[in-house]
């Protein structure tokens, strides 16, 4: 046998001064103290050794490289699997078990080795102890993926990072890609991250592809490489954003058409390149026909079209194009209610179910509009059985705080996932996704707290842990998420630190709903940059997101009976749930239903003193979890307590204009005075 | 004598594919057919004979010359004033005559000559026909300036000019100064247009002054220099907006107190190294304590301190500091009643009349906001008559459309300039600054027809011919700036352009209110921009610009009695006209009173119904002019009639939207139907 023993190795830790998040040396501590050995060839392989060499050198332990089971005794045994198992496992699942006071993790695959090695880490000591019986670990979505809306060039309005609120970009700085060994040594910590948390794909720039990041295909493919090459030992394939008019913009043709042949035959060979330069290239993630981004319409042609001929240049090397269904009319006259900007993906891709190619993925959003904080769920993700669907969330908090508010999204995306377009029996989201996978738009930058807003990593890591298993507890991955990012040795009092976590992230989606647009109507921000309240800001606007509050009610009526017929894109029970008020859950009762200010709700209040109760309560719950926030002083590392307090007070004064924006609003709308007398202004 | 015959000369008409503006060559022809005698010396009667000798080079006449009348027979004759009029014409003034076939202009400075010299061109042929008694031509106002908010470094998001609406700057691009032989003729170009209208003074830069700007005072004065030489010409002095943090900024001193003796020595130094550079410098802007800007406040001084200490630095030298009552909280809060944005110049000058020095001139913007279409008359104006007071205009169309509207602003300024503070048999406004003059923010650029919208120079011409006579007939104005600007040449039917001119710009103001914000109420734009409509765009924010409207009434209760107190700020009898809803004049009630919307105007109409109206009307109104327009084809040159049109097509989308906005928006609160049963969406 070959064999090496573990020696102090520069750690994968992260560079000088970026905070580790959910990978604090610590939680390497049990294993770390331990006498591994570890079977098996190749690069991640290598860098399962490199982890728990790292481990060891830091706590003490030892780790053996070899080929077969020889000398030790070892606590830990990484190996390749045997028998049934490596057709069964897959590329990415691994077993656990543990007996004799050995466990044993074994896998198929390299990446399932390191996935079992994060699986690890979560358990720490009870890893090691008593006996463990089989447990098999597989992902139920096999892409997992993190979009990165970073742009090369930075943007006049857009900056570095489009919808980004976290500095920079992990990847690129002024127009140039990241290069330095610091940086990349960044970017390596950030596969590492999303690996611990089981995410296995990037796309590296904006959809929206501007001039600078369309030459990522052709002649600045080298940069692309460069970052795939950082991410591949954390088993992470990198994908690109391209511009359907690539061919047109780079190629010099004069045209784009999907059917053109000359225009397949150079996506085939710009595809064969990159290729060359990234062998395990992931593919495509294209926006377009959508906010004036190019695509197939263009030549009068649909998007089957282009999604299969973009398929075509990628099957042969296994790539994937990522098609984007969010595409709809953005330059709406407010003027025509006949046209509801719910209805657009659906009434634009439903049709198109069983034409896309085996290799194309139709990307949703979770809800019909755009990432609202409640949104019913797309009708397109229950209405495609025979397309690849991915659904899309975002973890980059647009338009739901900014990362200046807490706002853990695991419930919300739980909730999604959960769904079951077909009713009680049927399948869920998460298992109607088990084609294409979930997607996620990133909120990490180069901020040294990853997220900006240190409690935003929760949402990153929910992002990977919930593709892994679309059914698991959020409140569990949340306890995950804490006892690794807040790891007991960090804290005095770590049943009190969990608890405060618990109680000002739990219910923190629910809060910011409360202090914002009501009852699912959505879309009461500031225009453009879309932070902070506007109640009519995209009233009179081209984008199609109204609420038609007047003096006597709010809503929009999106009924098949007097409405624009959005509810019937839902199959039954939904379309009927949703189609009367009477059924409709309070929370999307505005998304469907135009009504009176005294409607009723199920919980017994009128519609206008739900909005002021609502409002109250969810700025004095901010302001609770701002004391609960600092009671935690000492329990948690001062720097990250102080970057949390100072977002706490930004989150408690904007939750306190939405409040009394909205209520305000209301107010001088209706002219109903609140049930309780508290002031309105 | 020393004499010289005119020979063709290198014209002063402006560069290739420049618009003529209001000095096409044609009106050169009566003067330049014709013999000319030019007496006396110095660089601006070089000017004089300049343009004499290219217009006859152009139209065959001839210019001489000389020290003394001698030659001829001459039928013009430019020469020194003499006796009496020596002291009393001032240096800009002159005198007018024609007898015995012979047309006489004197002048006591050189000025004088070079006005008297456009007065010619004004008169055309009626210069050179029969007899005219003589007539003593002065400016009212010795000021007569404006203001470029140029910015020398592009802004990130204001631009290379600020509210710019004309292209890029005439003296800056891209953090440079134009400094090429074509630039600096389009400069020279721009002071002789000037010159025509009769400016005599140019702020250089914006009154927001950031970094690069700052150094204009210091290290790249000899910029400025370079402008002020190509102005000085055309009698045009150059002035500089400064930052009052200079001495911090450029200086290195610790503070920028007024009263500190390192910092007014500071001043006094700079100040001269800028007038060894500039010998005729005209002075400083300063925009102080204002939306951020630097000010003597953050030293807990006044107003005076600060405008004081900078007019001892510049009296040496004879250059005044120009200092702006812009002063408000552009930090309020919306739910604080008890604050009005409109109180605020008033609130913070009117205690300090009496109290600026004698070269300090205290710049009052026309309205108590903000340029908007309709205000009252800004108080301070009426309040500090120990003051040298200067009324400043907005000739750039930030709130009136852009320069993609027409909106002929003539008779609006005229209506401020003959404002009476103090009633009937008071002094206007246009003689209450008579110490200070009147300025205006340019609406000129690099675009070919300076102005953006070609019609918009009729405003840029309007600003020099009422800064010369307040009194003057915008009605006079406009139709004299037509027929320089449209020579008979031009035009097969001049009498039916004359009309369609007067149809399209005469009316335009009142149109441009009819579809924008109702009764006075201003502010219902698009944030940040301005443009277009936003009914609540300013409603919920810090910049103190509310309406109130609710499901009940609408408007700002500035009254003594129950509201603001903002009416008390005027004198009698306007502080009680506008003090009574019965009284307040109809098309400002909105700016003082909050009124049920069944409130019926002096007109017979309800205020609901005066707002559909108005708004119907102004779109029709819009469209009639666009009519009228495009009958004036061939009669108009074809790029000039080109770029017109092209900008209707925008004006009336946008007055659509206008009108449709804020129907539906009153409609829908007031639940109101209009009396007509026209669409409201």
């Amino acid at each position: 046998m070959t064999a090496s023993v573990s020696e102090p190795v520069s750690g994968p830790a992260s560079p000088g001064g970026v905070d580790p998040a959910w990978l604090p040396p610590e939680v390497f501590r049990p294993l770390g103290s331990r006498r591994t050995l570890i079977l098996g060839e190749g690069p991640l392989v290598d860098t399962v050794y490199g982890e728990v060499a790292d481990a060891c050198a830091r706590f003490g332990g030892r780790v053996v490289r070899g080929s077969s089971v020889s000398g030790g005794p070892y606590d830990l045994v990484l190996a390749p699997a045997e028998g049934g198992d490596r057709d069964t496992l897959g590329s990415e699942g691994f077993v656990l078990v543990r007996a004799g006071g050995v466990t044993r993790v074994t896998a198929a695959g390299q990446a399932g080795l390191l996935y079992g090695l994060f699986q690890l880490v979560r358990l720490g000591e009870a890893a090691f102890r008593g006996v463990q019986a089989r447990e098999t670990h597989r992902p139920a979505l096999a892409l997992r993926m993190l979009d990165h809306w970073d742009n090369v060039a930075v943007h006049p309005v857009m900056g570095q990072v489009e919808r980004g609120y976290a500095g920079g970009s992990l990847f690129w700085r002024d127009g140039l890609a990241r290069g330095s060994r610091d940086e990349l040594a960044r970017v390596r910590s950030y596969g590492r991250l999303l690996a611990a948390c089981g995410v296995n794909a990037v796309a590296v720039n904006n959809v929206n592809v501007h001039t600078a990041e369309a030459h990522l295909l052709t002649d600045r493919v080298g940069e692309v490489a460069a970052i795939a090459d950082t991410l591949r030992p954390y088993g992470i394939r990198t994908h690109l954003s391209v511009s359907f008019a690539s061919p047109v913009v780079l190629g010099g043709l004069p045209t784009a058409d999907p059917l053109h042949t000359a225009v397949s035959d150079w996506w085939a060979e710009t595809t064969g390149r990159v290729y060359a330069a990234i062998p395990d290239f992931g593919g495509y993630v294209v926006k377009a026909d959508s906010e004036g981004r190019p695509g197939p319409f263009t030549y009068g042609r649909s998007h089957t079209d282009g999604a299969n001929m973009l398929a075509g240049a990628l099957a042969p090397y296994g790539g994937t194009v990522h098609w984007r269904a969010f595409v709809y009319d953005h330059r709406q006259d407010w003027r025509d209610r006949s046209t509801d900007r719910a209805r657009a993906a659906y009434d634009h891709f439903a049709p198109l179910d069983g034409e896309f190619a085996p290799n194309a993925v139709l990307q949703v959003k979770h809800g019909p509009l755009d990432f609202q904080p409640r949104e019913p769920v797309s009708p397109v993700l229950g209405a495609m059985p025979n397309t690849r669907l991915a659904v899309e969330f975002q973890a980059t908090q647009e338009y739901t705080g900014q990362q200046r508010h807490v706002c853990w999204l695991g419930p919300m995306w739980s909730g999604t996932l959960r769904f079951r377009p077909g009713g009680e029996g049927r399948p869920s989201i998460g298992e109607l996704v088990r084609g294409g996978g979930l997607v996620a738009v990133s909120n990490a930058g180069d901020d040294p707290f990853w997220t900006g807003h240190p409690l935003a990593q929760a949402n990153l890591y929910a992002v990977g842990r919930l593709a892994w298993r679309p059914d698991a507890d959020p409140r569990a991955i949340l306890d995950e998420w804490a006892e690794l990012t807040f790891v007991p040795g960090e804290s005095a009092d770590p049943a009190r630190l969990r608890d405060g976590l618990r109680a000002v992230l739990g219910g923190s989606w629910r809060t910011y709903e409360k202090y914002t647009a009501p009852l699912g109507v959505g879309f009461m921000v500031r225009p453009g940059h879309h932070y902070g309240p506007s109640a009519d800001g995209y009233e009179y606007s081209p984008w199609g997101t109204y609420h038609f509050a007047d003096r006597d009610g709010v809503g929009v009526d999106r009924s098949r009976a007097t409405g624009t017929g959005f509810a019937g894109q839902y199959a039954k029970p939904w379309a009927e749930v949703y189609e009367s008020a009477d059924t409709c859950p309070d929370e999307l009762l505005l998304f469907f239903h135009h009504v009176p200010y005294g409607h009723v709700l199920h919980s017994g209040d009128t519609v206008i003193q739900h909005i002021y109760d609502t409002h109250f309560d969810g700025v004095e719950e901010a302001e609770k979890a701002r004391a609960v926030w600092a009671g935690l002083t000492g329990l948690v590392a001062p720097a990250r307590h102080a970057r949390v307090a100072e977002r706490y007070e930004e989150q408690v004064r904007d939750a306190r204009e939405w409040r009394d924006h909205i209520n305000t609003y209301f107010f001088r709308k209706s002219g109903v005075p609140d049930a309780r007398g508290r002031r309105i202004h």
